[in-house]
């Protein structure tokens, strides 16, 4: 018969608490950096779990008040769950990762989405829109996220990892360093700023390390914010429960680290804080194909998508160029970047027709499994992309009509105590 | 009994040959003015039928030779069918399309992909590739499509109008020329041109008109390769058959044209002539929302797409992100143009492996129907842009295996005469 | 460039007009027997069409009564295009068939879909109903079908061979009409009848052949109407254009015959002419894998399914058991047919809710995209089978509604002219 | 910040252990009858969770004979958790079960899929093969399983409840127990049996009920085993996590009864035990229709599905027709489950080519997620079904190829002790 004895789960190799701040725990770090060690070793073919804390590390509420996205404290995250060393892995190798399962805790069935301030975070549309903070809270109903801030919606979760990759070796890290630190020179005083240079305040690793490692670690470690060539904070949607993905290795042992755990995503992550940002239990299955970088020349991690991704076939599609006709009518030279906004704001436009706030619709564009595609990037001088709206995802008919779309009332998101917008 | 008498077929309302130069053919023009009057008039709600030439008018052979490619003369392009009035519209309105179908002559069961010269076009690998001109030719088989010069793969054709709109006022004709032209003199001298002036030479339109007119076409009239705010040449795959699309309408009669047939295509575009391009019919069925501009908050066309695209769920999939991995080690600033480029890249290294030359690998990311997507742009520094192969369009497995990849010979598709890459 | 010498159409091996009665025409046979000789030959590889007039042969017209369903002359079916013998292939060998594309004939753009006198042809509710003749017109639009006659719904066709099979042997055709024999002995006066034995009156075969194996045809040929080993009239909707079927050879040359062409085609096909009839041509290419039935145990067909079927992923499904709750309530023993009836019932009385009548119901179940699952088969005593409404081929929701359902006015589909129901 | 305050977890209204034989919990009942009263209440709108043992109530053990399943106790299945009343329901009304996640307890990662014994259990084909026990046990792996007797497949779970209905009124309780009895009487001697009537022998009800009410159950309660108008057992892969179920009620509160959870199951569940049987959580919302069952003349549920169900688009797909093929070739009447069992044997056959024990083929198309579409049900005289075989479940190319098929050594699945067959 069945029989505790003959049912065995699987290995939880990092246990952390959602509701205590990541830097007091262990198994956490918020640096990438070479000399960071192991937390946990597994064995190829091992099924385990990680459990990952939200990416602020518990900074953020479920109460309908933005004040604490206003005041999130950035040098401290990403918060990661890691290293996890595989054994047998070598610079060179290929580490073929199985996402086998995303969920959040049982005892938080809750996320959240954010838009941060112009001066604190940013976003796509941080300058556009002269953003101030604002908050989605999402309920998580088996499968489903509703929320209070946008009713009208419900969607099944693309649930995945926002960031996932391989430790950096002390090469590819210099080469981090410099080239960001270009950029960064070349836009001084940008607001957001381009990007971050390793930050010594905030470094977090809850391991027992040497203060000299922990000094290095904080001095040199790669900020999490892009993804790069290890994989990192690439916020694809569909990295997702199910997938597996191939990620070259540049140290010994791999190194995984892993967090920012998202319910759902929209592509894009617009709002930056975009996904439905959630605490949980990811579990994995790794192998190794030695010498797969060279065997699959990689440059960039690359996978197989899951089986199980949410499927809304029907959708409504904007399209955006790169002319800022949203805004000055400028001209841009083939600028996907540009193309992209276009195409989203299309879709906020028309979701502002139907009643939503612009908040609630670039939260909504944000942690909705929205789908947007490269249209062509040849058709000088215009990028054109496009920005899908699943139509199974509302409660109600949003398509075009020839009486036009009735607006409803969906009251507004969380917001600031002060009322500012 | 069925007869002949109560079988009524649809009204074709422009006719064309596809093997007669497009420049001696009524129904046909190749620049946007608000001045080209209406070739043909339909009503609301009527199903009728559009023939068109292939974009270039009949200049490229199914041949084994690249030489029509090297010397293709793009100032005729695009060929057109057009305009078409529709009875009752106005400027305001949303014009709605159904792209009922979209298939091949008969008698021309073949397309073509074409890399450019990289001053003679140019594509989106130009530069990197310093591309010499090259080709693929496809043969039609009902739904799919093969090639004798990329063997190894079958695909179902995405079929679409790379190029649909409405004409423009003349008030949006002067926007256009104006913004371009400040683009154009803030990069003389770039090969290939990062826009195009409107240009007399080569310029036609297939009707009656007074040599007034003609002249002010062709001094005025808006070049027809990139995508606008009417449409235009958008290049989007899945505007394919079985979708229904919103255009707004600027001059009364909507005018809409149509050409660039593409009986596939990929997300991108990547090679310029990157489809399969084709000669062919196209089905249509409009109707009008009065004041959908203003009901809609369009500011470009928007789409449902097809119940009947493709569907090849497996894929393997390439992530990029905005530093250029493949050439000098760069750091962009969240350009997403940068990102698809490295993405794309990474899929060409991987076809390369396969057994695939670099020509073949550029010309089957254009043609075949594969996927970008978006994957996050707020991640500074660093843009994430995913390209999926579909594994079903191989007639060989090609996922990464312990022992790597099966090199293959797949020959060499079309090249020069001269035989320079 | 592109010319006429260097384009070749697809071959057509048998051409028919669709607006001539069937007995009249070359290439056309109704009888399944070995003696049918080949009509055409092709090479394996070779791409080619076959033209074929509907099932009846022109009988039904595009018109508002269904007199002529009421009489029609079912002796004459079906009307098979073909045989078209493969070069190679041999007893034993599997032949595979790839379905390239499927369509009406431009001249044609219509088709129909029809219920049966329950005395003339029957269908599955025949003597629930107590049939009598119905009709409804579909008109096609490029990838969709609307009809006058059941407003309200639109939907892209899975267009396919109702009935495709190679020739029987002798040997198999007496094994068919001996065990059909027997069933039809067993139930004599059945109303519709269980089966139809061979029928020399309306036999026809549109060759020149000898009168003794004409009459031998008569006499011994096996009907068109069930499926059987080889193929024959599977109605299996997603045999659609697209789609790699193999087959079982019985004879040299495996002689393949083709009609019943099919628009669209739900689940089941219930009311027996149930499909969107229609007249037109099917692609194919053909190739042999040797002794392929011994090493594939192949004793039936089997095939892939087309990427290029219709994708409508939202569906209301309902559930059916081998319980006869539509009728006396009695207990049927694991009887699947009795369940996929009552769930078809279920589906209709929810159609008649939403303001369908029943015919109209009838026909858009048979004719539509439907789809019929076997859910369970061993929990005794009830088989439980499925049936799925697609959401998309409506034009209004019919979700379940707090308030319940909107009745609208559809009108009546195509009825007899005495008005008889 | 995140608290455990502000974060609430769903309420648990039935908890159980799938360690202790069920006859020992509360919440458990293996009989249908009015009189069980409800053991929980919840709220309309509520989100709440069922655990759920194993149907069999733990007689089934993770290890590698098959021994248990040839003892197994049947007459104390199906164990049912609830019942669950719904606050406002009352007999007429709809009842809206939103199933809203399905998964095994984390403490027992393993299901199984049982082939029972001719004379204990029964199954599709019991008689055919003379069915032997015979078992695979599966291990759970986030989305998917896989199993150590049924080696070379990986799939992902539609896990859902193989069991859920609403409890009968009086009246509906006897007509079952009268047509079920009148099978049973017209088939006495019939092995497996037809069908089972109420058996006090095993009759369990987990709540402290009088004596009289529980005598009661025991000899009226219609056992669990087929679906009926209720819901009950009907075995639906597709009502997934995900989807929305619309059941009838009949009693005050609907009395809600789930169980038999399944993490997979193949269309047909042909071995009887057949899906991935396991122990698990399901987290339910459910609302009310008032008067739904006459607004929507529901004699049975209806649902929407998941939108996560696995999505395998490419399949093999078999035929089966109502002519006992595989045995002595009779023809039946139009009988589905005879096609059904034909296109399964034909699917078997081909899984043997491959490598497979014939238990291992059984036991894979019970558990794996096949389809099985109704093809024709009017050809006279045969029906048309098919079963599909997923191409993405396997680890190698099962497609028919030139040369054969490579048959595998897959070892055999979990057998009797006594090494009978």
């Amino acid at each position: 018969m069945a029989t505790r004895a003959n049912s065995v789960p699987h290995r939880t190799v990092i246990e952390v608490d959602p509701f205590i701040p990541a830097d007091q725990q262990k198994g956490i770090h918020n640096r990438w950096h070479p000399d960071i060690p192991a937390f946990a070793t597994v064995k190829p073919g091992e099924v385990f779990t990680v459990q990952c804390v939200d990416w602020t590390g518990a900074q953020i509420g479920n109460n309908d008040c933005s004040d604490d996205i206003k005041n999130v404290d950035l040098s401290k995250i990403h918060n990661l769950s890691g290293p996890v060393a595989i054994e047998g892995a070598e610079p060179g190798d290929c580490l073929v990762v199985d996402i086998l399962d995303v969920r959040p805790f049982d005892k938080m069935p809750w996320g959240y989405t954010g838009i941060f301030e112009l001066e604190n975070g940013g976003g796509l549309f941080a300058r556009e829109f002269n953003s101030r903070a604002a908050k989605a809270i999402w309920d998580f109903k088996g499968v489903y996220a509703t929320s209070r801030h946008v009713p009208g919606v419900k969607f099944a979760g693309v649930s995945h990892p926002g960031l996932i990759g391989t430790a950096p070796s002390a090469e590819l890290l210099a080469t981090w360093n410099k080239r960001e630190g270009e950029l960064i020179a070349a836009h001084q005083n940008s607001v957001p700023p381009v990007a971050f240079p390793p930050e010594p305040k905030g470094a977090y690793v809850g391991q027992d390390i040497s203060e000299e490692v922990m000094e290095k670690v904080a001095r040199e470690g790669a900020r999490t914010v892009p993804p790069r060539e290890h994989g990192g904070n690439c916020d694809i949607k569909n990295l997702s429960k199910g997938s597996r993905c191939y990620f070259p290795v540049y140290v010994k042992g791999a190194n995984l680290s892993v967090g920012d755990l998202h319910f759902s995503q929209g592509d894009g992550e617009i709002s930056f804080c975009g996904a439905i940002e959630m605490a949980g239990i990811i579990t994995f299955s790794c192998s190794i194909i030695k010498n797969g970088v060279e065997k699959f020349a990689m440059k960039q991690p690359m996978f197989l998508p899951s089986p199980v991704d949410p499927m809304y076939s029907a959708k409504l599609i904007f399209e955006g160029i790169s002319v800022d006709v949203h805004g000055d009518g400028k001209q841009y030279n083939m600028d996907a970047t540009v193309a992209f906004k276009q195409a989203t704001l299309n879709a906020i436009s028309y979701l502002m027709k139907l009643g939503y706030t612009r908040e609630q619709a670039y939260l909504l564009l944000s942690a909705a499994p929205v789908e947007s595609h490269v249209g062509a990037v040849v058709d000088s001088p215009n990028a054109c992309v496009t920005m899908a709206l699943p139509l199974g995802i509302f409660e109600f008919d949003i398509l075009p009509k020839d009486d036009g779309l009735t607006r409803r009332d969906f009251g507004q998101c969380a917001i600031r105590s002060d009322g500012v917008l």
